[in-house]
């Protein structure tokens, strides 16, 4: 993938292999049945509104708490419904994962619920307290070092002297069909929305909620939240192909991978469009939910909302459906 | 009231009079319907629960979220009671208090929605924040001296001009009835509890509290939770008469103020035991509600789990309610 015209051949040959792939795999039966597969692994979050946020937006908005879930992530769903779909053999090896962030804890907890061992590969500078996370839900941490290549090449040991299962973080059919029934509880619970708003970074979540609103709720729009310093999703989107990040920066932590190959192909195709904010937004949006919600979110959760507030016209009198990604913020580096 | 047996006189006389006061006019049956003359002026607050705060603390907790209550406090409950309890004519004079908290803001929207005007005296030194809120609400501000006389003075003015009701913040027998809808809301949902803790400064929640858990669930003990630095009702509670607090040094701003004289009548009767925890104690439970709960409250809120944290063997084992009493922090002063 050296220059451009190798990386869009790169692109549209996956593009054609997943676009294969992902349709007849999820289906509006199939994410019904995840949401089955991992009730007992997570919650129903609650939907909040605020009369004051919707004063203050010109629309009426529904926050969907994935806050309050389980490991405080939405990332909870998706690895259940991964750990929870392999066969017998493929669980007595275990899974595998490199991640420091809510993934790996979130696929410690499955497999724990599950009673299979959790290889976490992560760079031995990974903060203490991602790796006590980790570490509390039993999950083995396999230290490396702190570079891409040391990651993929101590996934790789792992896998091949365990025969562990990779579970990816969102570039992965079961992960993303688990990430789908976020949106999916949100139509069972009767909410009629113009919009679906929900933050991408790797795109497990944006493209999950793309094709659950696609089956259960066809006349809400859907759109992708994401940060100015990280907005490969956007310029992908914009440009039709696949074009990775570099050297994303924002605050919003949780968003700064570059967008999975597949989720790519869904998002092109299920998502109305993909909008920015900077980072002054994001922290000001941030705090009108902790002032007025009450509720600790991380930066990420609150990319959506200072998309609603950046372009109020956009959104006006509509009924508008917010995805908070999670909760999990150092709460001695709140930035007000 | 110069020295200890002038006090206790002074106290022994009220109580006489508190006593005939409050038995008779809060009942069972009048604060169901308390809860239903403020229904379409507060939320009926969701109960949460965390696993691992269960874990760390050794019993099943249950919390009240009065943090997600309007204005932000369970102080919306007595203020709206007595609103709407007053007469036609009683209500065209309007309302009036001295306060620069919650009970502020929560008097200014009772009246507000009532269509009646509210004067709150406040010193003129009050923070912008705090201004903000109630004119908001549409309160009409007195600028008064910041010392108690010219408070006292203040409102007394008002009083005389307009003739508008005096409604104090928590000495009184109406607002102690509307803070007791909360508990009433617990018992209704079903929780059976073994002990139900509530925080206490002036005390219309801790009274209300008592109250309510004697008529809806008599098995229940209610404990109060006092932080060491303004630990008044710990102190009159143990001597059995009124002592009223000097220099008060806490956090947990919302608890400041002395016991009301008809809330430590009530307290004194029907609470199991007072106890108190220090600064740091607070600050630890707040930290473990934000992080493991993700939502945000007021120290004053964090007071009654630094309680069951610092008493283990107390309450092992139980089921134990908390009411979180509400969420208005400063969140550039967080004390993490």
């Amino acid at each position: 993938m050296g220059n451009h015209s190798n990386l869009i051949a790169y692109c549209i040959d996956n593009m054609q292999f997943w676009n294969m792939k992902t349709h007849p795999n999820i289906s509006s039966q199939s994410i019904r049945e995840a949401r089955e597969r991992i009730d007992h692994l997570v919650h129903r979050t609650p939907v909040l509104h605020s009369e004051a946020i919707n004063e203050l937006a010109g629309c009426e908005l529904f926050f969907k708490c994935e806050n309050f879930q389980k490991v405080g992530a939405f990332k909870a769903r998706g690895a259940a419904n991964a750990v929870l779909k392999l066969s017998k053999e493929e669980r007595a090896k275990g899974v595998a994962t490199h991640s420091s962030g809510n993934h790996a804890a979130a696929l410690a907890r499955a497999a724990k619920v599950a009673r299979i061992p959790a290889y976490i590969v992560m760079p031995a500078n990974a903060p203490d307290v991602k790796k006590r996370a980790v570490k509390g839900y039993g999950g083995i941490i396999i230290e490396c070092e702190p570079n891409l290549l040391a990651r993929e090449q101590g996934l790789k040991n792992v896998v091949d002297k365990y025969g562990a299962t990779f579970i990816p973080p969102y570039n992965h059919l079961d992960v993303i069909e688990g990430q789908a029934t976020c949106a999916l509880e949100l139509f069972d619970a009767g909410y009629s929305l113009d919009v679906l708003i929900a933050p991408v970074g790797g795109g497990g979540l944006l493209a999950g909620t793309a094709l659950a609103t696609g089956f259960y709720s066809p006349h809400t729009k859907v759109i992708g939240a994401e940060p100015e310093g990280a907005d490969d999703a956007r310029r992908s989107f914009v440009a039709g192909y696949w074009i990775p990040i570099e050297k994303p920066n924002s605050i919003a932590d949780g968003l700064l991978t570059s967008l999975g190959e597949i989720n790519f192909d869904i998002i092109s195709n299920k998502v109305e469009d993909i909008l920015t904010v900077d980072d002054s937004q994001i922290i000001a949006a941030m705090r009108i939910i902790y002032e007025r919600m009450k509720i600790v979110i991380e930066p990420s959760s609150a990319v959506s909302l200072a998309i609603v507030l950046k372009n109020k016209s956009l959104f006006e009198g509509k009924k508008v459906g917010v995805i908070l990604s999670g909760g999990n913020v150092d709460l001695s580096k709140l930035p007000f």
